[in-house]
């Protein structure tokens, strides 16, 4: 049976989703709705969309998927907008980086029939814009979906059975932890990237390899976007840094003290524990 | 003219090195010495030395150019075991990843007319030993000589040459500036990551994705080789680790404190920064 889906905001992420339905999805038709047409033609003319559209109520009126993929500062307008329009049960679901707030949102604004289920697919990167998304995108990525006891059961096994029809291994976390744990592995690391580049001057850049480049490649990323992921996560986020400060002066306080027997036993677990990631 | 290069120490760096000069300076004849025959006989196979030999004096007697790439904390010794042997206008330089200690021992150990260069070839990465050897690890990297008021010209710019020769770009630092630069640019990310790994926990990791894993790749390094090159620079590293803590404190008084203008302006900075290098 055609199933159709609706994405809001075809940047990266959303251009991605599109052309990744399009590719594993064969049964379904994808309509596009942004507020700048531009971008809305160019997914249009990439094969990402099947139809677009600027206003809202005809975008989401028969869908039986929307998924948001605008900043995450703009979803809050956008569940308003479309929440009265949604058929009863359809599905509302999102890309965000951050939960807490959007889950929050979504379960106070969609009702009347039609669910929301947070989800946060980990697949992006340093570019942006619908000109650089791939139909395989979330293919082997993790996509950690956020249930709550306010969620309806068959939509969220819906939403995951979706991620997982485009390569995604689904996992499933509380909107509160999913914000704890992404503090730690995705915002600190970008904010030590960052912070690793504002330490350097002219002649240390200059002699910059292939480590330095690699361990500040995410500090390129999109300055307003990060700005909101970390507005949305701050006190995590915040919590995260005191962690690492904590970790980098017991090291340093090594360094001094000439305990090198204590640094190479850190630095060995510390070593092990990155030899398990793939 | 053909010349004498000997190695000593044929692991990644100096088996490189052998393969380096056997493709890119064909009247070079390559001597390999080292503690343990089994890498000499591995790097012989794999074309890195034209021959070998455990033996201190019979490997450097008649050599141009003595290139250390043993671990730092062993150059001391070698040092002293060759001193005594090498021709007259012979030079000896180095790959270590510090230079104030091991220029004072070279400059001081090294004499009868013959000299002593500092340098450090910005090559390397996570993998160790002569199988991950290759011919082209030098090739448009920098590489870093370290001379002081102390070194011989003409040895400064033989060295120089060699290392172009590779493919190598050759900047020149005092020794002591050379170590502030690299506590910077190379060994602060290095704490660094090892610290993003070790505030981690099991289920954290499970959701990591490109940006922790790549941020976090040096961290999966030769531990002993780097409790090595920390405790050759601690001072060094110590003062850029205080640095970056306190960038880090500024952040994380910026996202307590709400200052989203702030942190937009500082990520903005920082990732036009990192767009400039390549």
């Amino acid at each position: 049976m055609q199933q159709r889906l609706t994405i809001i905001g075809v940047g990266l992420l959303g251009g991605s989703l599109g052309l990744a339905a399009k590719k594993y999805l064969s049964d379904w038709t994808v309509t596009g709705c942004a507020h700048r047409e531009g971008s809305l033609i160019k997914a249009e003319t990439l094969g990402a969309i099947d139809a677009r559209t600027l206003d809202p109520v005809a975008a989401v009126r028969d869908a039986d998927l929307v998924i948001l993929c605008t900043p995450v500062s703009l979803i809050d307008r956008w569940l308003s907008d479309i929440a009265p329009h949604l058929k009863p049960g359809a599905i509302v679901t999102d890309v965000g980086s951050t939960k807490q707030s959007i889950v929050e949102a979504g379960e106070r604004t969609i009702g009347g029939g039609a669910f929301f289920v947070g989800s946060h697919p980990m697949a992006g990167g340093s570019r942006t814009g619908v000109d650089s998304a791939s139909a395989d995108l979330f293919d082997g990525k993790t996509c950690i979906v956020t249930p709550t006891d306010r969620t309806n059961d068959d939509a969220l096994k819906k939403v995951e059975h979706f991620w997982r029809s485009l390569g995604s291994r689904v996992v499933r976390h509380d909107p509160r932890v999913h914000d704890r744990l992404v503090a730690l592995v995705s915002h600190l690391p970008h904010a030590a990237a960052a912070a690793l580049v504002a330490v350097q001057n002219e002649a240390s850049l200059d002699l910059h390899g292939k480590g330095f480049y690699d361990s500040t490649r995410i500090a390129a990323g999109d300055a307003a976007l990060w700005r909101d992921i970390f507005a949305e996560n701050r006190a995590n986020v915040a919590g995260a840094i005191d962690r690492l400060v904590a970790e980098l002066q017991t090291f340093a306080r090594s360094l001094r003290d000439g305990n090198d027997a204590g640094i190479e036993q850190w630095l060995t677990q510390q070593a092990k524990t990155r030899g398990t990631l793939d």
